[in-house]
């Protein structure tokens, strides 16, 4: 007998870390992704579409907070070659990669526009996924901040597209070249040799990102000796002096009034550094062309405490943060915070070809703005189903089809039900369940007659919840029609319920 | 020295079997998937993404010709609990999960499209990616058939929305309990004890399915003794005998001149067979029902022949094929062939539950449609890129920048040129390769007095190309106007060029 066991059954589950998307949560996000996409197409950028899947080699490593080879990343051998390929985790590399690729035959300047979904071999915890949506921007072969600030003033507008209000999110905008002019002065970084004190600079970089989390207090312990979080972990500090952490957290706070007065604090903090005093300038450049175009600080504005986490930044920075407050689990107000970023990269087309090809991008997390939208109340409001056409004779059901083509030859969602018509009051339960408008009935009495009856299902669910006899007799919620007018009847009564 | 070896730059390439999409080719796609989806949702078909990974046991083996575990997939192990997880490989494994998984949230039946990329891990050829697009539909926990016939006059419908003509395509209707009825009758089935003749049926499936392919006699050798390919590589056959390969070769042709007369011949060849009269009585009925909605035999046609390569199919399966000729890869005039298919699998919920669910669908190869809209010449047309604005002084990016955003404002494509400015010449032929329909041009002169010189790059090229000195000066291709009139004039030009 034994031999005869079956293999046990597959658990009906996504693995841990992954989601389905239901409904309106994917045609939101597509209705999303095409308002982010007119806006890019607007301003030139054409699409781009690279496979999930690269070499390992091609993606490099360039993920925040991993050291370890292949960390972060789904990755497998090929069969035959033992080649490595792995999932995409950003959509920066793979463009790398195909600037390199096709040098020869791309525009320069490059803009392009991708959007997809993105994987990340992480821990998953609540709301955080290991495979996430992004929607990118980037500008490959164009020198000049002009390109930066251009990513700036249309990742506002793009923001505004899917319906955040000005006034609800700012831009951000800082500079590594300042932030390197700094650790210049603190004396961690050499000009003569980059290569002195990279790890502490790297520290320095992670700490200042977490300025949201730790602040101000947590970020100079991990600049200076290090840090003991609340379960009594040690995280080894960057080993700055006080000075040099002054230094460093001077940096951090030396936003200003407006963007001039910011800049002016930020090049008396460079002073000594050629490379802090290139970067002040081209912050000062930036804040000008936008200015010219009306893209005021309340939409884009210097902030020098703004560095994000990935190492292959080269200058300019920006991310986008949402400022109004929503609830969290908890039901505590909180800042919504960041929902795009990015910035200059001038080195990773190098890695192919060995010339530098200066770039710039932004990255747009599609996932998180749609929740904020929805944190708002501006998404998720009313996803309306097909009109049902039920079955009360399923010898009829050629008839009951035609039907429901007859609606949608009008424009109208419809569908006849499918399952069992045996229990009728299943079929009303079903279109209840299906969020239906309407449901068409035609026994055979009707069907001798010519007519159908049109049950209009919102005011039939709202009289048996509120109505008195007298408004139930008042207020018909079920119209008997003849077959010709069925369609003009539906649309009488969805029209009601429009908007 | 040698310890300062660097390591050698990775290669830019996309893996093996993969590719890269540009511009219009993800555009276009993109189109195609809102025109279908547009169809589905009109029919009540919810929308549903699930994530691109899948536990490996949730997967299932279902993969045509693949025998090996994990062969077929790109599959890898989770580090932490050694889990096996793996890429889908189509839409249909990953519906029976979310169907077992929330099967008492669902309404019932469920009705659902979902759309994007399918990983394959095969030998990639020409023309033939290891990634590709699906865009299904299915129906689960209906068991009529009225749910196969609703979903092949959607199929007609939806290719009919994407551009496909009525006459260049057809749906063919088979049913597999036929097929089965017919294997009985050979003597390779036996009802009371399903098991037997496994492997038999199994290659007589796959043999009739390369109909196309082999023809009748390399199908009759496949399910009589093998066949011998030119190579001289030998498949071994099902071992039928003439009279077993004559019956199902009879079934194979079994088509007639309309569906009644196909149906009558079906029933004939089943005699003796409860479950080849069942799956012809099915036929039969998906017949009618689709001609109460005006589905004639020039759109969906009951067709014997097609038998589909899947082993999960348990009753109707349909095929739509584009009817018209392209040219091929080496000129040769064919039939383009298969774009879309799908069936009955009524056992793929109940590896999950052990419960018996009901379903039917389809799938829409979307990157074979398209390729079949561009080999007739309905896609790929006149792309058009932006209008893009020169810069003569590079102090005065600015400025450019805000003739852009005016352009945008007035919704026309815009951007400034982002490369180095000092040769004009390379603005021009970078608009060029942009497939700019006008530049716009301000220097220093212009500026002063308020005004913009607009050229129009299509005449432009044109007249360089084709005119005489006389036409040259009559048709001037460049305008210099008032900048207030900038728009105006730049629409008036692209409206000379629209459709």
């Amino acid at each position: 007998m034994a031999k005869e066991k079956k293999q046990p059954r597959p658990r009906a589950e996504a693995p841990k870390g992954f989601r389905d998307y239901f409904g309106a949560e994917v045609t939101e996000r597509a209705e999303m992704l095409d308002a982010i996409a007119r806006v890019y197409r607007a301003h030139g950028f054409e699409a781009l579409e690279t496979s999930a899947i690269e070499t390992v080699e091609a993606l490099g490593k360039f993920l925040p907070d991993v050291d370890r080879p292949n960390e972060g990343v789904f990755a497998w051998q090929e069969d035959d070659d033992g080649k490595w390929l792995a999932l995409r985790y950003d959509m920066t590399a793979p463009l790398a990669r195909v600037a390199a690729q096709y040098r020869n035959d791309l525009p320069s300047p490059y803009r392009r526009y991708t959007m997809g979904p993105v994987w990340r071999n992480e821990k998953p915890g609540p709301g955080r996924f290991r495979q996430f949506y992004q929607c990118d921007a980037d500008t490959v072969g164009a020198p000049s901040v002009a390109a930066d600030a251009e990513i700036c003033a249309m990742l506002a507008d793009a923001l505004e597209a899917v319906g955040i209000d000005r006034g609800d999110y700012v831009v951000r905008v800082n500079n590594r070249k300042v932030l390197n002019g700094v650790m210049e002065v603190a004396g961690v970084l050499d000009p003569s040799d980059p290569t002195k004190f990279e790890a502490e600079r790297g520290t320095v970089l992670r700490a200042i990102d977490k300025f949201d989390k730790f602040g101000e207090a947590g970020v100079r312990a991990l600049i200076g000796e290090g840090r003991m979080d609340e379960s009594g972990d040690f995280t080894k500090g960057a080993g700055l002096s006080d000075t040099q952490a002054d230094t460093v957290m001077g940096f951090m706070e030396a936003k200003r009034a407006d963007n001039a007065a910011t800049c002016a604090r930020l090049r008396d903090l460079v002073v000594g550094s050629d490379l802090g005093a290139e970067g002040v300038a081209e912050l000062e450049q930036i804040a000008q062309l936008l200015d010219a175009q009306g893209y005021g600080p309340d939409r884009i504005v210097i902030d020098p405490s703004v560095v994000r986490g990935l190492g292959y930044y080269t200058g300019p920075v920006f991310e986008a943060e949402l400022t109004f407050e929503i609830l969290d689990e908890k039901g505590r107000k909180r800042q919504f915070g960041s929902v795009a970023g990015g910035g200059r990269y001038d080195d990773l087309v190098k890695r192919f070809t060995g010339q530098a090809v200066p770039a710039t991008g932004v990255s747009i997390g599609v996932d998180r703005l749609l929740a904020a939208l929805r944190a708002k109340g501006r998404l998720g409001g009313t996803a309306q189903g097909p009109v049902v056409v039920t079955v009360m004779d399923r010898d009829r059901m050629g008839d009951y089809m035609a039907m429901a083509a007859q609606l949608r030859a009008a424009g109208i969602r419809a569908e006849v039900y499918l399952g069992n018509p045996k229990n009728f009051g299943n079929q009303l339960k079903y279109a209840d369940k299906r969020q239906s408008p309407v449901a068409i009935i035609q026994g055979a009495d009707e069907a001798e007659r010519g007519v159908v009856q049109v049950k209009d299902l919102i005011l039939g669910a709202k009289i048996a919840q509120d109505a008195t006899v007298e408004e139930w007799k008042s207020q018909p919620a079920q119209f008997e029609v003849p077959i010709g007018e069925m369609v003009e009847k539906v649309q009488e009564i969805l029209a009601r319920y429009e908007d």
